[in-house]
């Protein structure tokens, strides 16, 4: 076993390397040797801005919370997985204990660990040490790479599950980034009928449309057109103008979706239309129980890899990779960091 | 049997009275002879105001859809009933085809006739013909006066069906006026272990109290003792202030219902919290398939009309009725119009 | 407007052509021009046996029930649809106002008029009067012949709505006819992410793996290796011991749906392991609200039609397609009488 | 600190007290002094045949595990409580790891260690040392006597929940034995609207009537007259002959809930009406997430602890208990052991 490449974030907008010592799993846990990681939005956020919502970068940490990798060994008593096994990893450790954990919603637990979440180290370097029950196995047939997907995917399972997206129904996608785009997939893998998908940037709809989109929109042009559209609709954009027309693009009796952080906490809605549609609007706070189903479906094609990663750094690279996404967001969907 | 008197509501905010025939039940139909009606708050509004929301008075219309009576006749092909039955009046109308109808949400029928909407006559005189499966008997040993609560009590059984109240739940109810105490005791009655009731008015509090209320709070003092108190919350006092807090009364994983129509249709709500607390946020549109539960309620107790009952004018006083629960609303939960 | 040829179902097993007046539509019905119609078992099993369950045939009547056909005029009220429209014909037609109706489980209406069966007409005609609200266009693309199985995939969409398909879930469908290979399809389409498919027939497996069966079973042999395979479980068969091995098959907390009729009505059932694993279990009555997904599942490919269409044979020769369906059930998937 | 008196049920029927030390808690446990404990079905029955099911005594163990006490020390990490801390015990204890865990159906864990089967002490003792997340806190006014039937009522609060009640079901409740009292009156305190009770013994309905019932039924006499009566039917009889008629019982759309494990494991039952119905079927296996509302309930009253407490015994004298219990079944609702 040999050494561990640490890449920190610090507060003054590097990735620097540090040279660690390899981790020992403790009880119950297992030692991973990382093959790859996606670069997810909110690691880019903090590379430029030092900050997100209430998180504040005020010392270097380790980003990177999309991770695939193999057992490399087993602490005492760990007995899900055997050493070479590959495997991807759920990055939110709750406590196993309180109100939210024994009712299945472990994602709410207070004192839930994220990786990656400043103070707390993810998994953009050689080895990390995690609790078995947090470590899922990849599925045959599924790259390492194509794995690392599974992390965003969980997030998109969570938004249908959430939205109790139901057989038939049509679904109006906000948004056609990394999120949007593999909603889009997830809401037509879990029995949606017919997509459509609502971006600003023609490339964007573009992908949209060869990911499943059955009808695409700029939105400045024909919102009208939009209006009831929905038995449900996903808000992925981030956006407070889409945010505060969900309840318009939502038929009534039908269902909406808050996916993405609005640019402000506030945003005016429309009460009015809630009530008068009956409608039911839904917050997602990343994913419970989600990533076996990601995983299947990456592996059996209703999500797809190949079309969703758009770059490749390897990690001794990786503040490039940073810089590309950063600097040509239209351009592209997921950027992978692999483990050279 | 005799004339049939009708009370017109008339752009120039009279009660106005004109004496009719008594109407012939249709094929399904059944004749029924009013014994009571309760004055709702929208009947209120559009006395004072002659317009609420989208509907404008610009014709007279009878108002009233609180009622309850007796049946007088079966139309052809009537057979649910016989005369001399003691019934309530579902006052909506759907019709019965579309996708709405089809799948048990009848309240969102684009078609759906609304007795005591401006342009449909309601329930303010002595005779109405309606379809007979929009009518349903009174239980045994609840009096006619006490029945004519059926209809806004629905509003309430159709608000925790929306939310879901789950045994034990604790709930928040914003609000202490028919509505608020109604909703309030269809909690308890639904499952809810713990309510705690908020109101600007001491006097409704009080009333909260007896009718069930485990806390009570004036919201201007106390409202950080409310963050993260509900399983869910009920907004009933159709108010921009406390809609906008809902959020914040709701404990993560919660559910919030809107059940009163805020103040302005557009209200500033905190997405951020939305989504952190992974809540459910619930409008309610009236009442669908919930009549049967409110009489039900009505009849055990669990709601009471003996205190919200607060006063009572004769058809014939119709107008003073009005003018009292008007300049007394903080005395007032249900004026009842009993046909003298 | 020509004539209509009727093929009615007597009590001595023989199809008796008779020429009648073609109807004419009523308020709020379309006539349509039958285009198609699948062969369903039950037709079979009245023609063979003259009884199913409780139904006995007693005097001649027209069996068929999944139709396509287009529009032909339209009567009174009527506005749904125009002349030429493609459509197709949901079979059961209910009374529209009682509990069941007003609930959203219109199948369950206990006046529900159900084309076909015993005593009501069905549809292998040339010409058929129905209420518009019970017929649905046939989407874009979509060939009549495809349409006409929008009946029994309508089935399947009902089983899978019963059982609560969830994202990622693993699926075991007992028997590969007709309804277990819709099934199968319809819970891919539901979300359903790994199916197991099992039959004593090995032609009918076959048919599973290519649409879409991740593994298969022949019953006899491999029985053990289904303990606790399923998160969900299907009884398509309509056999006794499937039907007692369904709380085996299913995983703890899974789901047993039963959707074929098993041979006889009482079966002895585990108790126990539903208790020990509190597995839900569901019966399926025909359908509700599940024609529209049929039609866009049918469309946009997940239910194909190609491979389920095995057989076809022309109006005037629809005793010789009930014959040969059969005397080779195990060759027969769909048997589609088209209208020359 | 004292000794601590443990009473070991043996496998020759015995009740043997051993003074043991007082245990110690560990990390993240508590140490409980046990005030109260209800006998249990399953105690009597091990203690009168030695088995139950695929559990058999084979040496001597502690049985009991409906208990109350009080906080007398913590172990590391233990911070819910405080000594002197009133509380009642969940006494299945999962592993906090696997799918079940962390989907909220902690019960059908398959590590689940349940305090009193054979094999894993109970609390018939005057010590025990538990996690602190399986304890919960008994509410300001309710007695530690009455608290220890938080575990039979956590029963009663799985079955409702199950089978999911929904405000204004009628139900029927076939047993009146201490589990059919205590879903009888979690029924009401759900939500359910009218209770019919079945029970063969007249002792046994005259309590049902004090504590809820609307009717009682004798079933030898009037099984016809239930024919389609509950909206959702509770089985807590454990009998067969009631299971087999659960689906008569049941209206068309209801749910019928398995609470009582019935004499045999093989039970036939009538699939032709499950699926004519369109029930739904749930069994109940102990449950998850239900002792805070079933001590809710207990603290308000919707659950009585007055008359479902006939019986009581002291520690020293437990034996006696057991056999009183065992020698007067329809005297008998619950019987308590407390620590003297």
């Amino acid at each position: 076993m040999s050494e561990n490449r640490c890449y920190y974030l610090t507060p003054d907008h590097h990735l620097e390397l540090r040279v660690e010592d390899v981790p020992s799993p403790g009880t119950g846990e297992v030692l991973i040797k990382i093959a790859a990681n996606g670069i997810c939005g909110s690691d880019l956020h903090f590379y430029k801005s030092g900050r997100l919502g209430n998180f504040v970068v005020t010392s270097p940490y380790i980003p990177g919370h999309e991770a695939s990798g193999v057992i490399e060994a087993l602490g005492e008593g760990a007995g899900k997985f055997k050493e070479g096994d590959q495997v991807v990893i759920e990055p939110g450790i709750p406590c196993g204990k309180c109100h939210y954990c024994k009712t299945g919603r472990y994602n709410l637990c207070p004192d839930v660990r994220f990786l990656s979440e400043p103070g707390v180290n993810g998994t953009f370097c050689d080895y990390v040490v995690v609790p078995e029950h947090f470590v899922f196995p990849v599925p045959q047939g599924l790259s390492l790479e194509a794995a690392a997907l599974a992390e965003p995917a969980a997030v998109a399972v969570q938004a249908v599950n959430r939205g109790r997206v139901h057989p038939g129904d049509v679904g109006v996608i906000v948004g056609a980034g990394p999120i949007g785009l593999l909603t889009l997939q997830a809401f037509k893998a879990a029995g949606g009928s017919y997509a459509v998908c609502v971006d600003k940037v023609p490339e964007r709809l573009e992908w949209a449309k060869q990911l499943g989109a059955d009808e695409i929109f700029i939105p400045s042009e024909q919102i009208p057109a939009l209006e009831n559209k929905g038995d449900i609709v996903f808000e992925t954009a981030g956006n407070n103008a889409s945010t505060a027309l969900l309840f318009t693009m939502a038929r009534p009796g039908g269902r909406c979706v808050q996916v993405g952080w609005p640019g402000s906490n506030i945003v005016p809605v429309d009460v009015a239309k809630l009530m008068e549609k009956e409608l039911d609007y839904m917050g997602v706070n990343r994913y419970a129980n989600a990533f076996e189903t990601a995983l299947a479906w990456l592996k059996d094609g209703r999500i797809v890899s190949e079309r969703m990663i758009t770059h490749r750094f390897p990690l001794s690279r990786i503040q490039e990779g940073f810089d590309w996404a950063l600097a040509h967001p239209n351009e592209t969907i997921k950027v992978i960091i692999y483990n050279d």
